[in-house]
């Protein structure tokens, strides 16, 4: 049996985790980001981790197939990264540096496309050969998968769905310096918005009222517990999540749409409440694309990283 | 030196050209398209022009690499037509029947599909192995190259980028049966029910009012004649074709994006206005996505359908 490491790179943590070449996730641990210094530490941090695993489990080094690491930023199909403003990176070849400190092969991709290829390979997309994922957190990623394997896109940046303007009117400024992003409104931040903005524009009773600073759970907990108010909230996001995933299918055509992030631990209702609205938007060829939930939570990066190595040596 | 046919099937002729291996266009002409009665003599005919043609012209079999063949519906990776409403057909094995017809090898495609992959082999888009082609006609339509190669898609539809929703609050129906996809405001009648709308909006002079049913083309005359209305009218057409190919480049991360159709006509004018707006919308990785100009007009489609044979050879 052979092995290797998934590694999800993140601005303050690192996560590895210890694969067998089936797939199955055998340890995981965590060391700290050191993105100070124009994060130079990091590589060379990750690189003595692995060693010091293997040595601790007197693990031979001709059982490692290799590593696959996720990163939050532009990663092009040969391995270069291109600015993670988080680790203050500008533009270094991650794969061929991380293959010079540790001796053994690399693969890089960036951790949301990352993601996405964990999930299709061992979580809620398993079966299907392509998907678009979407990760509904603070803010909203994405990957593409065709035939199983990521869409780099030619600058390394496929998959920035969350960056698809939604409404051209909107006023307030993205994160990303544009207006009317899906991430304004279909992320966790985004559905806390329009609870704001919904439950400020008129005066129905609602439970929300009593709560001091309105995240999106406190919506969907309510909604569950039967708040007329929460439900018409969740019915906007839902219709703008309907809308947004259509134009996915249009684009893509893809056989399912896997939705993870921390909005997607709302379940079911969430796919239930999106299809309320989906066929007002998808075309009909594509009506009946599959919606599923992602099942891997924060490991989804480490999975598609480790795949990334099997890819690599198969 | 080998040779085959690229053949464009449309919904009252069927284009057919003859090429040399080095995609060099020896020949064209055209057939009807006969689809009544289910359609049935439509691929008995396409069988009965290639066979005559290589009677008439003393061409030995032996030369011949195959056919390929664009057609105005859902086709899969593996051959198969999925409805063809203006054809007559349901699902059609159309290789499969095709093959065994002619005794030559056939590849099939999606007609969008197909002539974006021609643009890329011969036309605008010569050099990108990865674009996205949106074909400005009386439609939308659109094709999707990655790595040289068509995004089919899972069920043969991938590229209906004509129908991603632009506007939700339209209250007007598109003909694909939703509301407010792209081909409502991007397409020449797009252009044309804008202009009318605008011109009704206001009492502004503008030589349009003098034009009894203003087309697009109309529009682009006035506004290079200096019309200033035309001009307005033409800047709404920009921002909202910037809007949608903003979002295509935040989803596939292409080389580039070519523009063909009538609409695309009217020259670089259109690439300028396009880029005026498009910073707006586009994420900042892929704000250096570049624009060009379809250049094989209504040959694109045998174009990419004799390079489907190419590629099914190679």
């Amino acid at each position: 049996m052979k092995y290797g490491f998934g590694i999800d790179l993140g601005g303050t943590t690192v996560k590895l985790a210890y694969f067998n070449e089936e797939g199955l996730l055998l340890d995981k641990w965590e060391i700290p980001t050191r993105s100070q210094d124009g994060g130079r530490q990091i590589l060379p941090d990750i690189a003595q981790a692995v060693a010091d695993y293997l040595e601790k489990h007197r693990i031979p080094r001709e059982q490692i197939l290799g590593l696959g690491i996720g990163v939050p930023g532009p990663v092009s199909r040969d391995g270069v990264v291109n600015k993670c403003v988080n680790l203050g990176w500008g533009v270094l070849p991650i794969e061929k540096q991380l293959r010079e400190l540790t001796g053994f092969p690399v693969k890089a991709g960036n951790d949301a496309n990352v993601a996405a290829l964990g999930e299709a390979w061992k979580g809620g997309g398993m079966g299907y050969e392509s998907l678009v994922m979407a990760t509904l957190g603070t803010g909203v990623g994405g990957g593409i998968i065709l035939d199983g394997k990521i869409l780099y896109g030619a600058r390394g940046a496929a998959g920035e769905i969350g960056h698809m303007v939604l409404n051209r009117k909107e006023t307030l400024v993205c994160g990303c310096g544009k207006k009317g992003c899906v991430e304004q409104y279909c992320s966790a931040s985004g559905i806390a918005r329009t609870a704001r903005e919904q439950l400020a524009s008129h005066e129905k009773p609602s439970s929300l009222r009593t709560v001091a600073d309105v995240t999106a759970k406190d919506v969907f907990d309510a909604s569950a517990a039967g708040d007329e108010v929460a439900k018409e909230i969740l019915e906007t996001v839902y219709d703008r999540l309907a809308e947004f995933t259509a134009n996915l299918a249009n684009c893509f055509d893809p056989e399912a749409i896997v939705l993870g992030g921390g909005v997607s631990k709302a379940g079911p209702v969430l796919l239930e409440g999106i299809a309320r609205h989906f066929k007002k938007y998808v075309f009909h060829a594509m009506a009946d694309v599959k919606f599923v939930l992602a099942t891997l939570g924060n490991d989804a990066g480490a999975y598609g990283a480790f795949k990334l190595v099997l890819d690599q040596a198969g």
